[in-house]
């Protein structure tokens, strides 16, 4: 990049970084446990959001989700039918969410009737790795139809991550997926990481993400890759 | 994005139309088919090529690759290993080529021994949209793993596609694909775009595929979304 681009980029940086301080200081006092989930197009951030909400609204949890979406409202309506609050940041070409939209979207929300609070964020797994949006918990989900090398070619996202979550697992062995290459990789970049295997559609891995959350809500940390 | 942010991004953007005019006239006269691979990350664009520039070597024509990656030379050296000239663009942390990344690399390469040039693209289905590098074709791959909204949810680089290549159709069952809402989503970002399926595994809809490239070559536009 020329070096005008950098130097505007790193102030833009800069101020998200402020903005989310700002934010997790609110989301802590505010005692919500927020989750930005990060993948590629389509490895099932909505789909695993939708059993999430479900399990969670049974357990008498009250959790919500703000969805960033370059265009359409789709996952808002899929994610809204589970009858939790779901707003959208709609970012129209914009290829991550950021803290102002996040700290715009919350506006008028009252956090602390909230227990968690999930953030969608666009299907990219470049630029969202720069933004910090205040999450307490920052989760990569890699489908297993992606191929085991995604964590070398995209290290920056998956070694912020707080725990990588492997999606369609069901598919694992019409795809051919080696675990060993892919958790290997996984852990090259992040050696601590934390990963979970699930399915969204055999429900597989939803017990183990849920006693996670719950974990991270009461305050014990587990593996973060720091 | 502020406004500042904004004025700098058209001045990039128009530097890049500038420069990808000059390399479209330079690929023009060496009469080299030159095409650029955009999708998801793990949608199957090494894959196909590997396919492909076997195919061509077979026969007898010469293909040669330029391949985005963020970090690691993972698909360059499986490239490189069907025999076809490979060379490497790491870009490092940026989540696209532009022109300016693709003229460098081309340094001391002579265009004219050459029929066909593949620009695998970084796995990105935003930020490629907007960075022309000077190709005669550009195709949009869509793998039946990523549901089939990807089009209206990535309507400006499925717009800009000459070409939907639909991937992994050897997995359309187990992931439920539905051919007609994603086709239906396709033509209505694109109504005339044409649509090839394939399966790198099982080799299908590699001659349509292979047609498609052979016409092109020859002058014989096809189906073009304009």
């Amino acid at each position: 990049m020329p070096p005008r681009i950098v130097e505007i980029r790193k102030n833009v940086l800069k101020k998200n970084d402020l903005l989310a301080r700002e934010l997790r200081t609110r989301f802590e006092r505010a005692g919500v446990l927020v989750v930005n989930l990060v993948s590629s197009p389509g490895a099932g951030k909505t789909s695993l959001l939708e059993g999430t909400l479900r399990a969670l609204l049974e357990r008498a949890e009250a959790a919500a989700v703000l969805v960033g979406d370059l265009e359409t409202d789709n996952d808002a309506r899929r994610l809204g039918a589970t009858g939790a609050p779901v707003r959208q940041i709609e970012t129209h070409g914009i290829c991550h969410l950021d803290a102002r939209m996040v700290a715009d979207r919350l506006a008028g929300w009252d956090l602390g009737t909230l227990d968690y609070l999930f953030i969608e964020n666009v299907g990219n797994l470049v630029c969202p790795a720069a933004y910090d949006l205040g999450e307490e918990v920052r989760v990569a989900l890699l489908s297993v139809t992606e191929g085991e090398d995604k964590p070398v070619k995209y290290p920056v996202l998956f070694h912020s991550a707080d725990l990588a979550l492997v999606t369609k697992i069901d598919l694992a062995a019409a795809c051919e997926f080696s675990r060993r290459a892919a958790y290997g990789n996984l852990r090259s970049v992040c050696p601590a990481t934390r990963i979970i295997e699930t399915s969204a559609k055999r429900a597989d891995g939803l017990a183990d993400w849920l006693d996670f959350l719950v974990a991270r809500r009461a305050g014990r940390k587990g593996n973060v890759c720091v």
